[in-house]
C-alpha cells in the first residue's frame, strides 16, 4: 500500500544551524510536541495524538519545523504519520540543549 | 549628574521563563550582541559599540529584550549606558544553555 502524501524531508541534526535549534524551541506548542514525544515510546505517536490547542493544519507547520531543526523523524505507516524526537542525534549536536527544554520551568 | 532616561528595568534570570530566554537567544542579532558581550570586560560596551548590522532604535529593543531575558544587566554612567553579561546568574537558572550558544556553530 503506497501514501498519497510525499514522505517527509528531513534535516539531520549534525546539519541544523544553531539559531534553527532555539527557534524551533523557541515555541510553546513545539515545546509541548517535544515533551509528549520524550514521553512516549518510539514511532507510537501519530500527529493527532498531541494535547496542543492548534488545528491540524498547524500541527502539520510546526511539525515541519521540528523536522528542520532534527528534532523530530516521521516515516508513514499506512495511512498515519508517526513520530519520534530524534533524541541521540540532537544530544550529539547540541548536548544539554533538550535535556534543559524537557527539564521545563 | 542625573540621566535624562528612566534606568532601564531588568528581570532576574531566577524569574525569566524558559520560553523567554529561548526566544532571546534565537535571534541572529541578539546572538552577536550576547557573545560580544562574553568577549568583553564587564561594564566596558556601551550600547553603540557592536557590531551589527541594525540602527540604534533597533538596537535598543534587542537590548530591552535581553534585559527581560535576564541576559544582560545595563547601568546609565553619565549619558552611557553600559552593559554586562549576567553570565553566572543566568547559568544558575539555565545550565549549560550560554555555554551552548557562545560555542557557535
Amino acid at each position: 500500500m503506497s501514501s498519497h502524501r510525499p514522505a517527509p524531508e528531513h534535516t539531520h541534526p549534525a546539519d541544523v544551524p544553531l539559531l534553527s535549534a532555539l527557534d524551533a524551541l523557541a515555541d510553546p506548542v513545539r515545546l509541548q510536541l517535544v515533551r509528549e514525544l520524550a514521553a512516549s515510546q518510539e514511532w507510537t505517536r501519530t500527529c493527532g495524538s498531541f494535547d496542543v490547542p492548534v488545528r491540524k493544519a498547524a500541527i502539520s507547520h510546526h511539525f515541519s519545523v521540528l523536522r528542520a531543526a532534527g528534532l523530530v523523524e516521521q516515516r508513514d505507516v499506512g495511512p498515519k504519520r508517526v513520530n519520534r524526537l530524534r533524541r541521540p542525534e540532537f544530544d550529539a549536536r547540541f548536548p544539554g540543549l533538550l535535556e534543559l527544554v524537557l527539564k521545563g520551568d
